[in-house]
């Protein structure tokens, strides 16, 4: 039995979870589309043959679940509506610049009792699945050092970056996410940024960024992060431990090597679809089966909350040039 | 625009066209499964949420296409039944081990004016595609030597050995088709076999075997397989050209290392259906375009003749100790 | 023609370098050992089949260039002393833990016109030399992130430790200089440290560190090392720059691969003189050429004070938990 | 404690022993170079800053111990003739085109009660080491499949060609040699040839082979070998067993990484000498061991005859068409 879900927002994410909710997914299925925009919606419509809609509320009234993707700011208003109609809720990260609106919205879900889960795919892809699954099991040890890597191949457009919270929240919160999932809470955050581009300082903003994470054990955590590596889309992450050290090297999908006179070479992701064909579709998947089984969300909420924390932490230290000290999530 | 298939044949390689058309393909969907056991049949739409039929005709009735997935001696007489009826077919290879059958399904499909794609999988995997691509546009220059392995984990039932046509028609053919892809046309073939393990023998059979190939050109070729590697699922393949070499080397499907003392360990595909994620619905969605869209079956029934007497050459030079001519395909 | 070398000092790097110069240097040749152990002397003499001394004086009498690898307080003191004498100095770093000592052997192997290299073995290996030319040649554009990695596989004797320095003069150093070397001078340092194991505590040191650099020209620099990473000895260094990046990820120095189901694996270097089979033949077969061709050493007393400059900046960022300035090197 | 050795012929392989004795070898020190050609002799006596002779005689009186690397014809009988004056011999392979010369020069060697090695590098490199002694402590279980490939980047000149015995003995012997020590015994070659460039044609010799093998225990084996790679050195062998398969895949010695857009590579080994820098100075280490320690050597004569045996017998497979069987070696 299948999930059918209605996708509100039909941007660049919004047409992955489309493509994958069609044609990837095996519990979820595509039932209907809403945009505000009638051209758009029409379009993806027609190209997924499913129904489309333009208000929420539409959408809202045809399912029994929605997944979210529509621009930051309305996350949570159309979070807090989904709950309040006793829809179950998968929403892409951030669920709000605003942390008191993030809190809102979770408890509005918690209070409806509807399932809400956060679009953290990293924790769905195979590798850092099964390197999670190994350390959740004793095989690494005590962890002593964390260091992951998130990097863009192109930068984005800087009118996006205007309404994006800025490098930490919109980019590092992906790696901060993986250092909680994989080594626990965070006690403090000092954060380096520089903007190689100047067209990011006229935003106030970096394009490039190093974080150093002190776990509340002592271990230390390290990520960089840039919207602009122009080789390929790099995601990677290593776990150093006292038993052994799990290594997620990542930008290699492709098998074929071509080689010439002296020299191989090999293809590799360009963007995070690319990278990660199987994270998406099963980041879905499992919100189906929250729905369908019962089974818990993998991640939650509090989840995204403590990330953006982390995020924001990680602001502060930028600008103060300061260790910005964290509280440990509620 | 999506596909309705109907799938016949619910054993494994069945089912991995279902989980494909249901959770994997763009263009082709799963309309109806039919199997003559009705538990079986029952089952597998229940699972796939599809309706369900236990004669052939019911399906044809039911449907545009269909994909044969059943037991290879009844290939060639449902591919004929579907060409009469005027549905398109998509067929497991081999088509027959009988060549006349095989060549007359082939001209139903032709007389029926209906598309006729066999199921050589790896010609739509991402990186025998790629270079395919580059071969075909010159980038490797001339072909000197071509080299494939394809080897099983652990070696079937021998149950299924006795109608599976014999080593190579079963396996072997994979690569031979392979070859002819790449290559072009082979102008004789020398093999060479072993029962490693005895109860290969015991049915004329052989698990490990080496075939040597000349091409029409004067290049040589050279293919290794096996019906237990043991270590994985291995499927590789090089060519090396007088510009380039493309060299395929195929079984880590993972990306993360895991590390202790002096030793890095990676997991790697175990089956074909680990190894090839995106072949399989691939080729299903290219059928659907053939159908739909009219472009040209990638791998025709012809190429499937043509693999199958590469095949019977190989088996024969293996029998008799010397080397076979093969004739140009027609 | 080779230069005759005499090497003082025979503890762990004494001996590296004694094979070195018996045994893989093309330029270079052991002409003699020194050491005040008359025991340790005699023995490694015999082992090498080469007159063994006691004292210093009588090694700079036999030959006109030395190898200092006695411990780190006795490097400064030897140097002036070779360089009084007139001889040329390959010495190990550090020259000093002491500023004004370093600057004063630096400056009486300038005043004596005498050669004077250092240690820093890195700069010579195949690989970071293809980098560093690649670099320098424009290829790689502008920097915009380095990253490195540098650890041992086991901890050494706390009793080793205590006149070691600290972690970040005696393990960080050589990133430190690599950081220098391919992406020019360091502005700022900001050093995180952690003591996993309690006997690096007990000394008042370290274990695990994350140092946060910022280059002149604005580009941010990571490095992470540890005394005891358990899986092995790992270097590698990684450079994304505006038009490429290049990484060299380095703990595989074994092409076996050895595949067991569902698994590969591969051995790798416990320590550096398994990492580095071509660095240290190579950079004092660099000396002998400096010596004898005239040819400028590659790293200079100059390059290690600067480097020494910068584990110095991390320590005291270490202990105040601030950003600190670092001056231009003179 | 050393083995002076006196080097016989100063062609390519002479120089590569040349700069293995005086530079990479721990054990054995080039004491004497003879060359026929005085220019050539006294160069290389330069460059190598040893005594340099004219006739082999004099080479004789110098040394216990001669490394022989002149052209093919006279590789029996300079070995015969330092036998016969009670030297130790390493002779590069062959030990004579002629197998009756070859058994004389072998016999010559057991009478005289000196040590012969001959010149397998492959058998001294760290990986095949590693597998050899895996395999041989039972690690792999019983063999399935061995596979090799040896292929040079650049063809030889054609002038070379006319007295290297053909590509069989020349090329194919390399892994001939692997075969046996890794496997056992070969009871039946079948070999097929082509020659892509037709210089080789013209001196009825080929640049591109397929070898097949059957063991003794019925196993298969399969190489391929050509004279001209074009992308680089490649020397590669898998051994496939029950247990587990070794696989060592060859041609990469950098560990460096050049990443542009959408595209890694790497640069890898362009002949022998780049891939082999431990194996070269390990045989003749190997060698001195032998004559210094007594330990035997690891490559004996008669290893050197039945590798050409199997050469042979590919040869003649090759022009007849026919597998060829082989007597076992005594």
């Amino acid at each position: 039995m299948r999930l059918d879900i209605g996708l509100a927002g039909l941007g660049r994410m919004g047409r992955v979870h489309a493509r994958s909710l069609t044609s990837r997914c095996g519990r979820a299925r595509l039932a209907c589309v809403y945009d505000a925009d009638p051209t758009l919606a029409s379009e993806v419509g027609a190209e997924f043959d499913v129904p489309w809609v333009t208000t929420y509320e539409e959408l809202l009234e045809r399912v029994a679940a929605v997944a979210i993707a529509t621009p930051t700011a309305t996350h949570a208003p159309l979070t807090v509506a989904a709950a309040a109609a006793g829809r179950h809720v998968f929403c892409e990260k951030p669920i709000s610049l605003d942390r008191d609106a993030a809190v809102g919205a979770v408890e509005a879900c918690e209070t409806a009792g509807v399932v809400l889960q956060v679009g953290f795919h990293r924790r769905f892809d195979p590798d850092w699945v099964a390197a999670a699954a190994r350390i959740a099991a004793g095989e690494l040890g005590e962890v002593q050092l964390f260091r992951s890597s998130l990097r863009d191949m192109d930068p984005p457009d800087p009118a996006f970056l205007a309404h994006s919270g800025g490098f930490f929240a919109d980019m590092a919160v992906h790696d901060l996410d993986t250092a909680r999932w994989l080594c626990g809470e965070v006690a403090s955050v000092t954060a380096h940024g520089n903007a190689a581009d100047p067209a990011f300082a006229a935003y106030g903003d970096i394009d490039t960024a190093v974080v150093v994470l002190r776990f509340v054990g002592g271990a230390i955590g390290v990520l960089d992060s840039s919207r602009s590596a122009r080789y390929g889309y790099e995601c990677s992450t290593e776990v150093m431990g006292t038993l052994a050290t799990a290594r997620i090297d990542a930008p290699f999908p492709r098998g074929l090597e071509w080689r010439t006179p002296g020299q191989a070479g090999r293809a590799f992701a360009r963007d995070f679809e690319e990278r990660f064909p199987f994270a998406y579709p099963a980041e879905l998947d499992a919100f189906a089966a929250a729905v369908l089984d019962g089974t818990p969300a993998r991640v939650t909420g509090r989840d995204a909350i403590a990330a953006s924390d982390l995020a924001a932490a990680a602001t502060e230290s930028w600008r103060s040039g300061t260790t910005v000290s964290v509280e440990a999530p509620v």
